[in-house]
């Protein structure tokens, strides 16, 4: 691990693109080659190799991500669950060896994880016994996978089946996509890389585009569907098969995100034990940042999580395993729930939203203020009536002044209870100091309330204003956006709306219904009003977003800007990738 | 704005670190020469420059941030807000005109916000009527401020005062830091840029240490505060006038969030209307993304956002405004809650949380299957007991087990509400795909409340199962970390949980309290925690998480092998920076 070549020179950061592919290649070949020779003295198993290379290898070391990562975790996973044996045998030891590098090409600029979208055509010709593939338009490009770029000179490629003139849906071709002697993209073919991401630039991400590229009809993978010589569609016993690699890699994202998870809260927890910020008694010094509530909240539920989220991993890898062994016996039962599951955890994620004490502190000392009949500043006058007041539930109503003042009056009773949480601390021995900190989770919250009332109150006061001159289609608009945003921030609180005001379920199930009809209502509009914020395509800078919406071209052109893309051989190829594949590094 | 020299040649995410500050400084004094020009010709009004170099330009064609635009925002504002009328006959005239540029240094390595923690000193020399300013440590370091490595020649740095032996509070100074000829760092500066960062690469963020390093006394700014000659100390009015610059920022930003998320929108709507993904009615071509519902609700709420956003920003500065006007005339009274709501909305933002609407799908299924007595799969089969019995509300307590039984309730409560207005929508017309659509908000909140379910429950039994042979003080703290992580994510939902338990609101406040002594009670083992998941520095890779916890020593370390560090002046000072400041340009 220490030995020189596995380290950049300098650090990768301040390198251009290029730099950062070609010393990613660099490092990568570096690692695997000297891997490789350690397992081999132990007795090489290629098993061995294979799952060390997938799982342990990579992302500590290469920081920008690794572009043969994929060889191991998708590439040889897919030659195993889609091969026949006589193509595993063709394949899978060359594979294991790295005398083939490949990737795996599902995804096209127009369609990701919808798969009947996928527009790649693979046509059966009886005449040649091979099969056609094309990408009948741009949009069709594979577009994505990683180290297709410069990398791989092998891919399997996700396309749709045609034979007899019928469709057969979408299964997988092995396809050389590289000349093994001088890595040319083969005839037929246009190959790059997609440019510069925020993360991952040293994977190599890439597009692949095919004219008429034929291959032998014995490069489509058929261990579970086949194609026979004379053209015959056998069918998989389950269409979810083909899709396993994809599930395999939302499985595996569970467990990366653990991982990425228990290092940021490792990293986060240490420096909030080194950095020092903020008194809590004025007399003593700067305490260290983990000793404020409202920073332990931000970590410790992390640390928590972390741990958690690596148990519901573990967990759902069992029932990937378990799925795999009904899958050799034909039994596909569980491969729904498995599929759902794995779906579900890849998009759970989580976010906070913190509010400066700051302003919860300043929010206290005017409540006690208010508490003795003292007038308030504007922002917070509101208090006032609910110092004073005994105390009593805010009588609902789901219009947008009512809501707005149900913000003001949610924010009242929070402050009236966490001031007297702080006053019973400081009766139980803690000073007022000690006490506000202890109360920091509620002070942050009811600050951050506070604040969304204010925002609230404020879009609402502009829009009641411009509509006084507007036309009377553009108020109605207007008045639209204004009650969107407040449903949408009163349905962030329906907790508190619960407690403190009269809201009932009926009418919390009618804020619901409203909030959906507000969507449906904005959404024929919701173009003229981003065209009317009237940012000029040069401000916007987005190949995304741009007026003309021709969105394909612009990433398209976007990408051929790349430098890698000025040559169709990366001297990586000669410099390290043949020298590694050939067992010469 | 189509002339050539505004544009990149390539664009910059492909360059190294140091092109991206080259040609930005290139690119920023090309359109700032050009702006000044162009106003020249309309009778130059140098308010009128300043303001429309601060607000209009910059992030349009600078994309990493321009390093000029702290020398409008916040060096000229300081002048004007901090400077005497002598001081500002000296100085304000040469800034406008750009013949000095500067920065702002309040930022320390170790101190940010927390004023009265910073260290740099400034100490009254009554024999040579100097102040002497000191970095007493490295934390002292002056950290972050745009454009301090190698672009400006002058800043304001804020510190601590002394004279007579006596502490004077936090102070503002005039230091010249460059030769004016050959832009040298002049003797007793540590001069430098802090490295790469995410986004801002433009702005050549800097670090300034002090030794001993001498100005005159008249280099105090004196509008608020006065230093005279016998080193007496006279107070500003109010001590939170030399935070005002501070103030200004803040609302700023908040004008600076409206317009990102504006820009965002704009962008993500209108590729929503371009990007196909995935049916409604399985016999219609994919739909444009902006007809899932579940991504209106991404989309148009901010849309919303942006104008409530913008309108909020707007009354902040009607409310900076009117607290500068009473300034004039000495009345502060404003100021603490301007402080306090700016500080607020800077700190509020939002983020959402999303599950696969496949696993809505999925669980709609299984309770249609569960409601006719089907057996359901493992991670779903708690639905069974809610399908068979009829409706009641879920009996509450806060041990784990029954919390995280609680999340199983609240889900499987939302999806007999949510089947119930797909079928209502059904009946009333609609297609089962169409109904499913309408209904996608309440599928997918269910759908995140079922998968937080599962990880608690892998959390739960993964915890369990390790105590059975952890030791009894191990095993408490990982009952502990299960415990934060249930009541965590309970505290996200109390709303459900009002609704669809028994809970009662002094449950709630009771496992509030709970939540907060959990994080009491893990703090003592963070680092212990982090330190068992066992990374080694080489695979955490950071400066700031390191084990030895040498914080600040690393980041120095580091920031000093950025290329920029290694010459003391850059040539585009010669290139451009002299030129445009000699107008010559």
């Amino acid at each position: 691990m220490n030995q020189p070549e596995f380290r950049d020179s300098v650090p990768l950061h301040f390198a251009s693109h290029q730099e950062v592919y070609e010393e990613t290649i660099r490092k990568a070949t570096a690692i695997f080659s000297k891997t490789r020779e350690l397992l081999k003295k132990q007795g090489y198993d290629a098993n061995n190799f294979v799952n060390f290379m997938d799982i342990m290898l990579g992302d500590g070391f290469i920081r920008e991500v690794n572009p043969l990562r994929i060889h191991f975790s998708m590439f040889i996973p897919s030659i195993k669950a889609h091969g026949s044996a006589e193509q595993q045998d063709r394949w899978l030891q060359k594979a294991v060896n790295c005398e083939i590098i490949g990737s795996y090409a599902q995804t096209e600029l127009g369609h990701g994880t919808f798969l009947r979208g996928l527009e790649t055509t693979a046509t059966f010709d009886e005449d040649t016994d091979e099969i056609v593939i094309n990408s009948p338009r741009l949009s069709s490009y594979k577009w994505w996978p990683g180290a297709l770029g410069h990398t791989v000179n092998h891919c399997i490629v996700m396309a749709k089946l045609y034979s007899k003139g019928r469709y057969h849906g979408v299964n997988p071709f092995m396809v050389q996509i590289r000349d093994e002697e001088t890595h040319m993209p083969l005839s037929g073919l246009e190959i790059g890389e997609i440019g510069h991401k925020v993360g991952f630039n040293g994977v190599n991400n890439g597009f692949l585009g095919f004219k008429n590229f034929r291959i032998p009809r014995s490069n489509m993978l058929m261990k579970n569907a086949k194609l026979l010589r004379d053209g015959t569609y056998q069918k998989p016993i389950s269409s979810v098969l083909n899709y396993g690699t994809m599930v395999f890699v939302r499985v595996i994202i569970t467990r990366n995100m653990a991982q990425l998870l228990a290092k940021a809260a490792t990293i986060a927890v240490r420096y909030s034990c080194v950095r020092r910020q903020s008194v809590i008694d004025p007399n003593k010094p700067e305490v260290q940042v983990i000793d404020h509530q409202t920073q332990q909240v931000k970590l410790l539920p992390q640390i928590a999580k972390a741990i958690a989220l690596k148990a519901t991993a573990d967990n759902l890898w069992k029932m990937y395993e378990a799925t795999q062994v009904d899958l050799e016996t034909g039994n596909t039962d569980r491969l729904p729930e498995l599929h759902a599951m794995a779906c579900c955890l890849k998009a759970v994620s989580s976010a906070d939203t913190a509010a400066g004490v700051e302003t919860a502190r300043y929010l206290v000392k005017v409540w006690n203020q208010a508490l003795k009949g003292q007038r308030l500043m504007p922002t917070v006058r509101y208090l006032e009536q609910y110092a004073t007041n005994s105390v009593k539930r805010f009588a609902w109503s789901d219009s947008t002044p009512v809501i707005i003042e149900a913000f003001q009056a949610v924010t009242a009773n929070r402050l009236r209870l966490a001031n007297e949480h702080i006053q019973q601390r400081v009766k139980a021995g803690r000073t007022p100091q000690e006490a506000t900190n202890e109360t920091g989770l509620e002070l942050v919250r009811l600050a951050e309330i506070h604040c969304r009332g204010f925002i609230l109150q404020s879009a609402y006061a502009a829009i009641e204003q411009a509509c006084q001159t507007a036309s009377q289609p553009l108020g109605e608009v207007l008045r639209e956006i204004c009650r969107l945003v407040v449903y949408d921030e009163a349905l962030r609180i329906t907790g508190d709306l619960l407690r403190f005001t009269t809201m009932s379920d009926p009418d919390l199930v009618e804020l619901q219904r409203k909030y959906e009809a507000s969507l449906g209502a904005i959404r024929p509009n919701a173009v003229s009003i981003v065209d009317a914020f009237d940012y000029p395509d040069f401000i916007l800078g987005s190949t995304l977003g741009a007026y003309d919406g021709n969105v394909y071209e612009r990433l398209f052109e976007d990408a051929m800007k790349s430098p890698l893309n000025q040559e169709p051989v990366n001297r990586t190829f000669e410099l390290y990738l043949k020298p590694f594949m050939r067992g010469k590094l």
